[in-house]
């Protein structure tokens, strides 16, 4: 295992989307990450989406490369062996990373008696405490009023989670930066990241609380355009959808050539008084652009269209579902950063590595997501020096638990 | 300035969400955070949302607490001194961030050559260096297909844009690991990383391409339901949504005492065999379980449907506009998290720290965004040494410019 983190090693006590894949893109950058379990499984362990067998492809999406040790919660003698996993010496050791109720002998203040120098993230759902997920805390950003299409009466929700994404990768920096000062002074901490207030910084990052105390106004629903500038989905002749955008000066002057519009641009800049090389310009004049782009794409195949704007350079994508994606040549199977895996107990299929490209290191391929229980004897040998016997008394006393 | 990234100092050359966030982020945690800008301004200095005044409130946002130099890029005098600045001598400097085309003077390879030891990101669009933005990414990985109502014809967009947020995020873990890397063991590196490959590893981790793959299926659109649970939003008497969900046991149970659900839910587990108590059996029973809720969420206010999930600890939230958030008193204007600022050029508002809450570490509150040049003459001089001569000549010369 080499990585920019190898010699790091993270315990993690998590569930669902945000912990977990913080964990993992530590993992996919070389740490040793070690999720515990109780030994019924997580509250994520037969999360949809499944196979045919009720194999969780959710969970073995969001662990790869992990290693895996099941532990009875409920049992003190868990809390016993977990704690000393979490505390265990070593240099790169003695971090903790959960989104489990950090309370009793999981808080940080009983935690750290066994380790002084500990880090431990807690990743919690609002500041006060209070349950709160991803769909729950987007409803009260405000986004979800916004999205979809104009008219449209009421919310609609974001699928791919923005919140749960941004803590993941958010919490995986929060360690990093961590370790990095404890092995810069020797101290250790807590560190309290609450869902809620990344989605609350990031939305006020983002404008949109500026906007609405500044201008005191509630910003409508546009729909698929891309608010101050250009940009929106148009429809083909054979029924599939492009992302058109518009967003420096070189995608109008691709654009303009990809559908020979450079006239209609200069037209429309005249009559509207606008300039098409800035985002206002565009803005103000998005219906007239959308006039002459229309009838271009809808005369034309997905492939036509798709070889104009490619050709010219131009800022655009076409629209696929996840099977097509599943299928797609150029951004999954024949993209380096993926592997065909046979993950266990599912099949085979493409996996993604990490994303980075770090130049002092060569990307690690994608390893599999453990079996529940997986590791657990490797570990309890490896990490808490127990005998064979020991480990063997802990089964036999429903303690932990191997593969099933 | 105090943080635990304090001593490091950043160069950003930047514009739009991923990488000017990613500094932000930085700098929010004590990192000294000096954004470059041509004279004129980045290709985000006017960007939408905007003041009355046309100032713009999206700029302000993404580059609150840096520092802001102004530099004629077309001009060959500028690429010097930028060059002199990102590859700066100090053992927490030397570290580059940017979304510019890395090419000629901006390559690592040229960079380096002044500071071998050179970190630097570079956020690219796709692998293959075409370009990319979160809208055109999005529409590859699938989301928008299976986003927004039943029975939608086409694509729906998200408004917060999810890549963008996790490229910014990881881009900032990117450069704490390899500033850590550095300090063990004297070594810089170039790191690239692809907003498109970060959404494609994300899709893959939360399991879509995997099930597109292993089931061979095109997931279908199931509006605001959170698919394989139960969440979704309801409306009141009053005309308002709120957001129910079921995570997981205890969420069933509190759900159960806020609206007097027990003997319902019972006969839903009874009549479509069932336990609720699953993700799969709440899935199958979702039609049920919203045929016992809508109709209770429909026969009260807001506040009344409120006041009983909240007591019940169920897991839910109000939906609100960005305009209702602005002026929330738990979730902005009495969390401590945001502070009311004077931004210059656009007024008083509340504005974001970082959600990190570091135990080492006061958090600091935030600072205001930079006015384009704010500090060029203070990082001329502090940083490169350069003589009050020297500088006025630059201005003299147009390379470098002040405040306007």
């Amino acid at each position: 295992m080499t990585g920019i983190l190898a010699g790091l090693r993270i315990v993690e006590g998590s569930a669902f989307i945000a912990a977990p894949l913080g964990g993992m893109t530590l993992a996919q950058l070389g740490a040793d990450v070690i999720r515990f379990d109780d030994i019924k499984g997580g509250l994520d362990s037969d999360r949809w989406p499944i196979t045919k067998d009720g194999r969780s492809i959710y969970w073995a999406g969001l662990n790869k490369g992990k290693r895996s040790i099941a532990v009875d919660l409920r049992n003190p003698r868990g809390h016993e062996l977990l704690t000393a996993l979490i505390t265990a010496p070593g240099e790169g050791a003695g971090i903790f990373t959960t989104n489990m109720p950090a309370r009793g002998w999981l808080s940080y203040e009983e935690l750290a008696k066994k380790r002084a120098d500990l880090i431990a993230l807690n990743i919690v759902g609002a500041r006060d405490g209070s349950a709160h997920v991803d769909y729950t805390v987007n409803a009260i950003t405000g986004f979800p009023m916004v999205t979809g299409p104009v008219g449209h009466d009421g919310p609609v929700n974001a699928v791919a989670p923005p919140w749960d994404l941004a803590t993941a990768y958010a919490g995986a920096l929060a360690i990093v930066a961590a370790e990095r000062h404890r092995r810069m002074t020797g101290q250790g901490q807590r560190i309290v990241l609450p869902l809620q207030d990344m989605a609350l910084a990031a939305t006020s990052a983002l404008g949109y609380i500026g906007e609405a105390a500044v201008n005191n106004v509630d910003r409508p629903r546009f729909g698929n355009e891309i608010f101050g500038t250009f940009g929106r989905d148009f429809k083909t002749k054979d029924g599939r959808f492009v992302m058109i955008c518009i967003f420096s000066d070189r995608h109008v002057d691709a654009l303009a050539e990809a559908g020979g519009f450079a006239k209609a641009f200069k037209k429309i800049e005249a009559s509207k008084g606008v300039d098409l090389k800035t985002d206002a310009g565009r803005w103000t004049a998005r219906a007239e652009l959308c006039a002459v782009i229309e009838p271009w794409v809808a005369a034309q195949t997905a492939a036509e269209v798709s070889a104009a704007l490619k050709k010219a350079g131009a800022l655009w994508a076409p629209y696929q579902s996840f099977r097509e994606l599943a299928a797609d040549k150029a951004n999954v199977l024949d993209n380096p950063m993926f592997t065909v895996l046979d993950q266990p107990g599912i099949g085979r299929y493409p996996v993604a590595a990490t994303p980075f490209q770090f130049g002092a290191f060569e990307r690690q391929r994608p390893r599999v997501a453990p079996t529940l229980g997986q590791h657990t004897d490797e570990i309890l040998s490896g990490i808490l020096g127990l005998s064979d016997r020991e480990i063997g008394k802990l089964h036999d006393d429903r303690v932990v638990a191997g593969p099933q």
